[in-house]
């Protein structure tokens, strides 16, 4: 999306405000205005290095550092010890993907287009996944919610680890799936036709910088999120699954929705599912790890998260299941998260 | 259903008994018995009048009044300051409509048929937007079940009008699309292929009665809810989420099974599902705005209530996956309900 | 699976060492070794009996003793009053033959052939009637722990037998169903093309003499599981959904396996998702029947076996749905019950 470049005036706007000690709420606006860009060109120079470095290495490197924006973002506010923050964020990228992104890219291409289909094949086993991953993490929280609390936490760390070393392993094990043993069912659905914009060293060049951007950014980002929601009288739970998710998805979001009404709807609903499943499998783990370094952080989501990420990965499912789309089925997974938010926002 | 019609000596019979003040519990019943055939005839001319009215319309105002007769006990029971019998009632319809309707129906028809075909497409279309609208239904309740009742209520109210927006908006759209953008997905599946046995006058006349009568009975009815439950031992919970739905939709019911046996099935199932979503989607938002004029009621099911819609509907999504019925899935269906039912009893 | 024949050395291994009043752990893991090779043997004289009774009389002693063993375990365990054993040894037979047995299955034979194919009509039989039933299951118990408990426990137990009555009414139905009205549905799919390789005579013998032996090691074997949980600081519920199911199933267990690497994938699911299916259909209502004899046990689940259930019973039904399988799918069965297993171990 070209026209999110305007946005990187808020790259100078946000530092400067920072340095200069505005009110909070005005930096946390400005700052996610810059990372919404600096995600979208993270994001394309990633595609440009994976063209060049092939097939499979590119769809990895694709694929791994597909959410990028979000690891970093959770990463600085893991940093400054908001943990509520970043497992709301972690699963409101998944509900805002499957819900808020699936649901604007089938409502923009169903009003274009009166049915659209999709490779059900595919998109069954992405779906297919994500119900397992969803699962998967809902597991220990529900044991560890009906379990009276003198238990020990370490316990509940000790079941994160585990949990988060089987998550990695099956994304690892996707990928070999995706990339050698059943390649040939991804063969059809790819985006990329155009040649990349950049040369090699450029992309890398790109990369790099846009990606220490990002960390400033974030880092400036994390820190006025506690007075901004003092301020604003929001809670940091709404902030961390609502508006990071949205602020880091954006680049990712305009992107399903143009294949979309491009009526490439096998790019569009892989972009939404394989997201939240790369979210799920490979960037909460990731998180899990990374957390021991600082003070371990569990896996265990609330009642909130869980409850919301299983309904999305239910509709979903069923929305998938019959490998066709319309308006309809996009206002509905829209209205599903306006209900959503809104009981968020209300909490 | 001609032998409900003999039903109708109950009209006079209950509003004999109620003004001699007989035994409450009998009025119950003969109020209750005096409402199935008034609500049948309702159908039928409202049936009538769509026909003369048009495709579009017809379908709209069948659509709609389809479920008039619980929306007036509703909102008698709401006036009369029932909140937990009309939220039982609204489940309770969902859940019979689903599981005891469907069920007979797969079961008499699969009686005489061994396999019997529906239309997946459209039956999908419903069963999915069934999932939406009770997850839909699900989310403001899990919030508020989990969340401290210190809170005020409020903000639940404002919570429900919301939701019920939503719900509404849904509704309508859900209309455009079956009327409209997709109309051709619906063209097979008429069930009326006879044509009215009524003139469009005859036919409002007879609405306009069978409204009042449909009325007063159930202003009939309503009033001696309490005294009979205390008199037999009921509560009031069981009355509204298992007699309620039953009488208000024994004439739509004795219809699908008489499809299902003519072999109709997608009529059947139409009726079954379509009519679960027209509650949800429909009545209950109606109800929540008429509460507003009382006292406002809250969108807010309890848990018994939420969770058996929840498996009623992923039991009718599984049902409706294949396309195909037979009288073992009529079976499992029926003893879903009465499992639901004696639970119910015992509580 | 010849090779486990040579476990019968235990069965005198366990007898003298529970005789020599050796270390029970010790003789926990002998009778457990025992009871394998016995299991796998009644299996096969059943089979064995089965072929000389007949198509239907042989389809239905195979289907009503498919699950002796577990029955026998249970028995006992419910006679030295261990009802969470026996609970958790149903709740994690099912569990178990789900995502092990089927993810097992899937992984083998998924490694051996790229893509396996199964007939989608039966599985889905199956698969749905397996949501009843687990919906079924948990119905009962949802109400019973959201409702305060100063309600009489009687209550419960008339709940449970109700339960019990129509899940052994539905068991009765289905083999209607598979057996007489829908038989050709299930015509293509015989696992024995081989003739049996004893009499009558002999496989009653064996039959017999079998049993009797697992009565005899599972009475050993029971009356170690506490003393043996103490010594070695495991609960009684992690035996219970844990190695029990996997005790008294290891015999069907590699039968699966060995089916999916001879690419026989409907022959695999069926005794995956059939033996579940069994188990609460026909073996919990028996045990419910039996428990009337000493106490009374209730049908209700704790929470954690009811979330596993569920989650088991989605995720068969998803796998199901494409009737196709692959390597992957099977990592995320086993991946699901590593998770599952490793939660009941902490807690």
């Amino acid at each position: 999306m070209r026209v999110l470049r305007y946005l990187l005036i808020f790259i100078p706007v946000s530092l400067i405000t920072e340095f200069l000690h505005f009110s909070q709420p005005l930096v946390f606006v400005f700052s996610a205005l810059a990372i919404i860009p600096l995600a979208g060109i993270m994001g394309e120079s990633t595609e440009a290095i994976s063209h060049f470095a092939g097939n499979r290495i590119g769809g990895f490197l694709n694929a791994t550092f597909g959410n990028a924006t979000e690891l970093i973002i959770a990463f600085f506010a893991m940093k400054a010890g908001l943990f509520d923050v970043v497992k709301a964020s972690i699963a409101g990228s998944v509900i805002g993907n499957i819900l808020l992104v699936l649901g604007l890219s089938m409502l923009a291409g169903g009003l274009k287009y009166k049915t659209q289909h999709f490779n059900q094949k595919v998109i069954n086993v992405t779906a297919s996944m994500l119900l397992f991953a969803v699962i998967g993490l809902t597991i220990p929280a529900v044991f560890t919610h009906t379990v009276p609390s003198q238990l020990l936490n370490t316990r509940y760390e000790g079941l994160s680890v585990i949990v988060a070393v089987i998550m990695l392993l099956i994304y690892v094990l996707s990928l070999v799936f995706s990339f050698f043993t059943h390649k040939d069912l991804y063969a059809v659905e790819t985006a990329e036709e155009a040649a990349p914009k950049w040369s090699l060293k450029t992309a890398i060049i790109i990369l790099v910088i846009s990606t220490v951007f990002i960390g400033i950014e974030s880092e400036i980002f994390v820190g006025t999120v506690e007075p901004m929601t003092k301020a604003m009288g929001l809670s940091e739970f709404f902030v961390g699954i609502i508006l990071v998710p949205i602020i880091g998805n954006a680049a990712e979001h305009s992107t399903a929705v143009l294949m979309a009404l491009k009526n490439k709807m096998n790019v569009a609903i892989e972009i939404a599912l394989g997201s939240s499943l790369q979210i799920i499998l490979f960037v909460t783990p990731v998180l899990i790890f990374l957390s021991l370094m600082f003070s371990p952080m569990s896996i265990i989501f609330n009642t909130f998260e869980l409850v919301a990420l299983l309904f999305s990965v239910l509709i979903a499912n069923r929305v998938a299941s019959d490998g066709e789309s319309n308006w309809l089925e996009g206002v509905q997974l829209i209205a599903a998260y306006i209900i959503l938010a809104a009981s968020f926002f209300i909490l």
